[in-house]
């Protein structure tokens, strides 16, 4: 790798980090700087503004807990296992998250959802990719009549979205996993009611 | 009201709107001195600092908030209805949420778990106070065999929460109340299955 690109992918993951524990707005260049051990001058020849940064940063932190996601998926093999799956993916958010700060999603979406429409977009693709993800996984489970055919697969993969990130919200709150392992827990009874028989 | 109060109490509630859509770190002095037509002066005779402002601000939003569960649970009468009634609160989120700007618990959550102590601790109670309502009512719904007797409130509070907040993240999000009501929809049939019969 040229040592520009070398500077280019330590700024990104640095401000990435930066970003998802202290959101945009409350993140400024000198944190960047701070965390990076680069001058301003040496920042800006590489991104034109904070605004391009915080782009390519987003974009390099979804793509680190979607890597997570895959892995985890790839490790289940029944439908309901492949839904717990990623919830243990964030089993130990209060202290080993995918990506230091929680959720880029989450933080993303709650941060840009009222002030910032370029990383609002990024963040709505990146749940419409998720969804469609999970669509998949759920039709399979549907095909192999793991889960029952009435299912709207539409609807239940909304469902398991917004509890996840709402369980990563309430667990980051009061700094304890617990409610993370009771979405999980309540999750498994309601898949399993969802089972054909 | 004397003069100095309303004053104060306009202060407040313009902030708790400005603050539930920009964020804290998102809300400079200026926005709201044009949010509440008072210089600055104005506002620093009333508050000491922005970091004063933001609590009462929170306190205020968090308030209007709870008013608006404690309304919507004075008109269901079953366990499950009463559940049902806290998403209803938010089932227009995109266009007419209880205050403008979403969820200040989720806003506040996801600003305050990494960067300010104080702003988390109220989120973080206003969480327990409203955990500590929905297992009340869950225990009721057992008590009066509405429920099965082997659910653990506490879990299931905790996931109702969650999925509550995930719902409004992911309809602010994508700018439609469509993910609030498939909540509402997929936790619905769960609840259904925790009937006794």
């Amino acid at each position: 790798m040229r040592k520009g690109e070398q500077t280019r992918q330590h700024i990104i993951k640095k401000s990435a980090e930066l970003f998802n524990q202290k959101g945009f707005a409350g993140c400024s260049m000198n944190d960047i700087m701070d965390a990076t051990g680069l001058k301003k001058g040496g920042i800006y020849r590489t991104f034109s503004s904070k605004d391009e940064l915080a782009i390519e940063a987003l974009d390099y932190a979804l793509e680190r807990v979607a890597e997570r996601f895959t892995e985890a998926l790839g490790g289940a093999n029944t439908a309901i296992d492949k839904m717990i799956a990623l919830f243990d993916v964030y089993q130990d958010v209060v202290h080993n998250p995918p990506l230091v700060g929680g959720c880029p999603l989450l933080n993303t979406a709650v941060e840009s959802d009222d002030t910032h429409p370029e990383l609002r977009n990024k963040a709505l693709q990146s749940m419409h990719l998720f969804l469609a993800d999970i669509q998949d996984i759920l039709q399979q489970g549907i095909a192999n009549k793991e889960l029952k055919a009435e299912i709207d697969v539409v609807s239940l993969s909304s469902f398991i979205v917004s509890l996840l990130e709402g369980s990563i919200m309430a667990s980051k709150l009061a700094m304890s996993n617990e409610h993370m392992a009771y979405s999980k827990q309540q999750l498994t009874y309601f898949l399993r009611s969802l089972q054909q028989n």
